[in-house]
Order: C-alpha cells, then sequence, then structure tokens
C-alpha cells in the first residue's frame, strides 16, 4: 500500500496530463474585470439597496443564524423571505435552505418518501445527482430533453416515480421542454422536480422563472428549487411546493434539520434583490438584447452558438487546455470568462461558458465580446 | 395509487402520533430571550467587530460570491480566511466551503478516493453520515467512542480505511477519544477525519479545537473538518489537512466544484471572529465555570448531567411530547433551549440540549438554569 499522500499525487498528475489542474483565482474588492463568468445575471449582488437592506440586518441580527432553522436559526428575515418567494413563484409554500446544493439534496431526497423510481435527464446538475444517489431510490437517466424518452420510462414503470429537470441547464443555457414534460408526467401520475437555479429572475412573468414561464406554477406535481445565489445576487436555496411538502422537509429533510440556517443578513440581502428582481423588465430586456447581439458578434466570428433563453450560453473550444488557454487570455485583458472542462460538462467538451450580467456596461460589454474573438485558439 | 399529497398527509400524522411534528420560531432581531440553544459559545455572531468587519467586505464585495469557488466565487476573503484557519488549526492547507454540511460531504467522499472502507462512530452527525452514503463506499458503523473497536474493523480489513469521528459529539456533548483512536489508526495505516465543529473555539491551545488539544494538529494522516457557524458566529465550513489533499478537493470535490462560494462578507466576519476567538482564553474560562455551575445546579435538582467538556450538553427527558412542553415551558418563561427528538438523537431518546453561551451575562445564566429546572416534568 502507497501512502496516501503519494496516491493523491499520482491522481493529481493524471489530472495535470489531461489538463485538468484547477487553480483558485481570488478576487480583490473593486476588481476591475469585467464579469462574463458570475452568475448575478441582474448585477443585483453589489446593488446598494441590497447591501443597505443587508448591512441593516447584520447590524439587527448578528453575522451568523447560530443554529439549525429548528433551534435557533429561524429568524424574520427567513419567514419574510419564504413568503416573497413562494408569491413569486406562485406556490403554495417555499422554505429556505443555506444552499441551493443542500435544497436539491433536499428536495430529491424527500420526494423519494412517496416515489420509488427517478428519472434524471442527463445533463442535471451535480447537485440533482447527488440527491438521487443519497436517495438510494433507483434512478434511470433520461436522455438530455426528451419528454418521449420520460414517457417511455414512466410508462415502464408501475409504481409513483420522479422525473427531475432543470428549466435551463447550467452550462450549456439551453430549455427543458417543461411544458411538455410536465404532461407527461401529469398523465402519468409522476412528480416533476424543476431546478429553477438559472431561470429564476430572467424568465417569466416579473422573472418569476421557467416554471411559471412554462404555466406550472402552483401546480400541485409540480416541486421547484432555485440557489438564491444567481439573479438574486445572494445565497441560499428555496424548495417550493405544496405545503404540504414543505411541512415534510421540516420533519424530515436532513440538509435542512442538521445544517445551520443561511445567515439572517443574507436572506434580508436576498428579500430585497427579489423585490427589485421582480419589477427589472428593463435589466430583462439589456439581457435579451445581449444575447442577440452576442450571438451575431460570434457567429460573425465564426463560432457555432446557439441562442440562450436566459443568461448563460457556451462556446465549444478544441480540448480543455485551448479551453483554459482561451479563459486566461481573456482574463490577461479583463475579462472573466468562466472554463468549463470535464467533469464539469454533461458531455465531456470543453468550452468557455459566458454568462450575461445586466451590471455591465454597454462600451465594457462590447469590448469584452471582441476580447473573447481575438483571444481563440 | 393514492395521491402524492395524501401519502404525505399520513407520514405527517403518524409523525403527530409520534410527539415528532416540528415547528419554525422565527425570532425577531433584539429578541429578549436568554439563549442556551444556539451554537454561538464565545458570543461572537453579534461582537461589533465581526458585524463591523463583515459590513465593510459587504461593501466591498456586494452580497454574494456570484459563483462557485472556481469561477467568480473566490474573493481574497476567502483566500485570507483559509490561511488562518490553516495557521490556527495547524494545518498545512485549509478550504473554505459554504457550510459545514457540505464540506463534511466532500471530505468524506474525497478521502474514499484512497480508502475503501469507513468506520463510521455510531454518533456521527447526518452530515458524516450522509457523506458515507454518497461515497459509495462500504461503510461499518462502529459502537461510539470504543477504539478496541475500530481496531478490530481495522485488523479484519487488508485495504486502507477512513475512520471518521466527531471530537465533541452534538448532542451530548461528549469527546472521543481522539488520542487513542489515533494510535489505533496511525498503527494501521488507516485514516482519521475528525469533526470538530463543536470543538473549535472551545478546546485546545486558543480555541484551536479538539484535534489541537489530542496533539493531533498537523499530522498528515489526520483531516479536520468544521463549521463556521459555531463558535466563530458565522457560516460556512472547512476541510482543513495536508495540501495534497485541499488541492485533491478543488480540482474533484462536488460539493466544492458546483456550489457558489460562502458570501465574501461572511468570510470577512468569519475572519474578524477567528481572530478573537484565538485571544478569548477570558471567555473559555467563563464556559467552563458555567459548566461547572450547570452540571451543579441540575444534578441538586435530581437530574442527571454530564459534566460539559465543551458547550454542550443534554439532559434526558421521559419522552417526546414531554420534552417538547420542557423546552416550550422555559421558552415561554424568557429561555431558549434544544430540544431534541428522534430522528435527531444518536439513540431515538428525547432530551434538552443545552449550550453555553459566553455572551449571556452571568445574572441571566442562574436565571436560566433556575427555569430549567422549574419547568421540568
Ligand atoms: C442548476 C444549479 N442547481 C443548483 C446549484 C447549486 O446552488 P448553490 O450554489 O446555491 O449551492 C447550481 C449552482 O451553483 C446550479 O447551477
Ligand atoms: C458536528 C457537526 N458537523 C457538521 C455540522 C454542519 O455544519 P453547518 O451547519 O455549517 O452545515 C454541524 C451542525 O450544524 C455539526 O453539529
Amino acid at each position: 500500500m502507497t501512502g496516501w499522500l503519494d496516491a493523491l499525487e499520482s491522481l493529481a498528475s493524471s489530472r495535470a496530463k489531461a489538463g485538468l489542474t484547477r487553480r483558485l483565482r481570488p478576487r480583490s474588492p473593486g476588481d476591475p474585470v469585467v464579469d462574463l463568468a458570475g452568475n448575478d445575471y441582474l448585477g443585483l449582488a453589489a446593488h446598494p439597496a441590497v447591501i443597505e437592506a443587508s448591512a441593516q440586518s447584520l447590524r439587527a441580527y448578528g453575522l451568523g443564524a447560530t443554529g439549525s432553522r429548528l433551534v435557533r436559526g429561524s429568524a424574520a428575515a427567513h419567514a419574510e423571505l419564504e413568503s416573497e418567494l413562494a408569491a413569486w413563484l406562485g406556490a403554495e409554500s417555499a422554505l429556505v435552505f443555506s444552499s441551493g446544493y443542500l435544497a436539491n439534496l433536499a428536495a430529491v431526497r424527500s420526494l423519494t418518501a412517496v416515489c420509488d423510481l427517478i428519472v434524471s435527464d442527463a445533463y442535471n446538475h451535480a447537485s440533482l445527482i447527488d440527491g438521487c444517489k443519497i436517495s438510494g431510490v433507483r434512478t434511470v437517466v433520461a436522455p438530455h430533453n426528451s419528454p418521449a424518452a420520460v414517457a417511455a420510462l414512466l410508462d415502464a414503470h408501475p409504481g409513483r416515480a420522479l422525473v427531475v429537470t432543470e428549466s435551463v441547464f447550467s452550462v450549456d443555457g439551453d430549455l427543458a421542454p417543461l411544458a411538455e414534460l410536465h404532461a407527461v408526467t401529469s398523465a402519468r401520475g409522476a412528480l416533476l422536480l424543476v431546478d429553477d437555479a438559472h431561470a429564476l429572475g430572467l424568465l417569466g412573468p416579473s422573472g418569476a422563472g421557467g416554471v411559471s414561464a412554462a404555466g406550472l406554477a402552483g401546480h400541485s406535481d409540480v416541486v421547484v428549487t432555485a440557489t438564491l445565489s444567481k439573479s438574486l445576487g445572494g445565497a441560499g436555496g428555496v424548495v417550493a411546493g405544496p405545503a404540504q411538502f414543505t411541512r415534510h422537509l421540516i420533519d424530515t429533510g436532513r440538509t435542512f434539520i442538521y445544517d445551520t440556517a443561511l445567515p439572517p443578513a443574507v436572506a434580508a440581502g436576498v428579500h430585497e434583490a427579489l423585490r427589485l428582481a421582480r419589477s427589472a423588465d428593463d435589466r430583462r430586456s439589456v439581457l435579451a438584447s445581449r444575447a442577440a447581439q452576442t450571438v451575431s458578434r460570434l457567429s460573425a466570428a465564426g463560432f457555432e452558438v446557439s441562442p440562450p433563453v436566459a443568461g448563460v450560453l457556451s462556446v465549444l473550444a478544441p480540448g480543455p487546455e485551448a479551453a483554459l488557454a482561451w479563459a486566461e487570455d481573456c482574463r490577461d485583458r479583463g475579462v472573466a470568462v468562466g472554463c468549463f472542462r470535464p467533469p464539469s460538462t454533461p458531455d465531456g467538451s470543453s468550452r468557455l461558458r459566458l454568462t450575461l450580467n445586466a451590471g455591465v456596461s454597454d462600451a465594457d460589454f462590447a469590448r469584452a465580446l471582441d476580447v473573447i474573438v481575438e483571444c481563440s485558439p
């Protein structure tokens, strides 16, 4: 048996050979980089009203929640945020978690109290995949965005099944056929869980998300999850659905019960961001025109890009090293873009992942597109 | 097949019959309750310097981290906190997560890249248990705090094993025999993972935790995890150990890669709390004398209580309803205590869980003990 550190070294050198080493690059306050990499789509993370609301709550409550939501962790800030989230999403009830990751683990696992098969989209986020795994329930991976394949899997299963999907997928930014999926699930008595992380604030009436946009808000056989860290500019996660389900999560959701609550000051900041996001049609139209601008600039330069439905799009790179070099060249020229390599890509390819951000100025945005094209491999 | 909401209703009514319904009780700013329920052991969550450091960082960075640590989420605030944590814990390297829960999932799962058996203490926290489960690696539950049982399990296993324990256990507050456990693991080439959540800030030189107190800091076959939400008064989690291991987590840790980073302002507040905690021997001695005071007051009233080694102790209740009524009566009289019922208790019993908090005044503390005795069933 070699030492464990030697074993880790040899794993690290295999990753290095495959171009898969990661590096953290901490940014400083006032970092002048143009951000096409973060998920602050509406540019609310640094909005003065958001900061002010959070700072006030920080003074009122202190820094942390000091305990689980079930012990000392629940503050009025959480309860108020939860009612606003439920109202926005058109759900009967909403429950806030300390992260979207933990919200997904709880939602998937808790739904398997009443389901004995999970059908999971092939491109689902790691947190959904982990939720399936930790539930211990038989999970079948369905081909990406294929309601017909889902229907066939459900038809072959006698019990109640749970179908799990994102609305806007996190790497390529494409949209799931939610209405078709729901037609399939509801006709078969199955439940539909939609992770609306990348659509919340962007799609639907008042930015209420992909589930709302598809006309599925408030359906009793649909559960929605989301993170509060993207268009709402904060941190935390939410599960929204029928009151019986959030009740079930409060009583049995392990990642709700055994986890310290989201800091009240973060909940308060997110609450203010939510108020702004609901009426941010102006910001949403900036994003829509930037989506078009990006597609036309990149297509003209010879790249194949699909028009983004929300704020994410990706551009294929020849390989992991090329993707990394491309992203680093952009950053050296003041533009942050995402570089996604395996295992962070659903299909094993490497790409730049661009996110649109309404907080970036028009001039910076146009320059950023130029830089991306000029740095391409 | 009954509807899923009916199925949930029937689960809810079984829980209600067993006295296991939970209720959230949001607190308001300036809540006058004496807190013997939260985990803010050193009373730092609302310390003015902590609030100020966090508020400043909030203005500098905005509310959320806007992305994964690997994309846009890493700020100087995280990097600075990580070096201070490593220095405090005496570890080569430390990595901050958005919660202790996600830190534990990553640590356990990533260690199984080089281990093929997990030996997990019977009283381990849910996040450790879930880490074992999600790793997919064979897990054997060892009797609580039994180095001899761990030794026997390791002796029967030819490969490299991982032994997982807490230092101070979260429900009863008892201490694991860390030095003995390490003697057992190191003699057999096994790794030891210690969740120091409830000892950090309380035990060891400068409050460096249970691992330090046991003389195991910096050992190359020991990995430490902790939450930043208890004695550090904030939120987030940390994994500390050899640099090769944190490197491995950066490249492969799913709950590190696919999760939005801790808000920089929370990292900054925790960093200030850490500075205060290192030199808080005065607060630690307040806790020690309160531990003694609690044991003598409760024993005199006829309760069996073990002297707490850190800040947690528990008092058995006759059953779940009695525990709940006891806790609610205390709260009605202005004292918050934890009420732990199955499934939150390792042995299926129900109890009050008391936490000591250096931020509570002497008079309030003495009155709280009186209230607990007077409300007992
Ligand atoms: C689709 C999706 N779901 C869930 C998450 C996890 O949310 P959080 O970062 O709040 O843990 C993310 C990203 O982080 C995501 O992209
Ligand atoms: C022993 C132990 N480990 C891990 C955790 C999880 O940490 P967090 O609340 O930061 O998720 C907790 C409590 O919350 C705990 O008590």
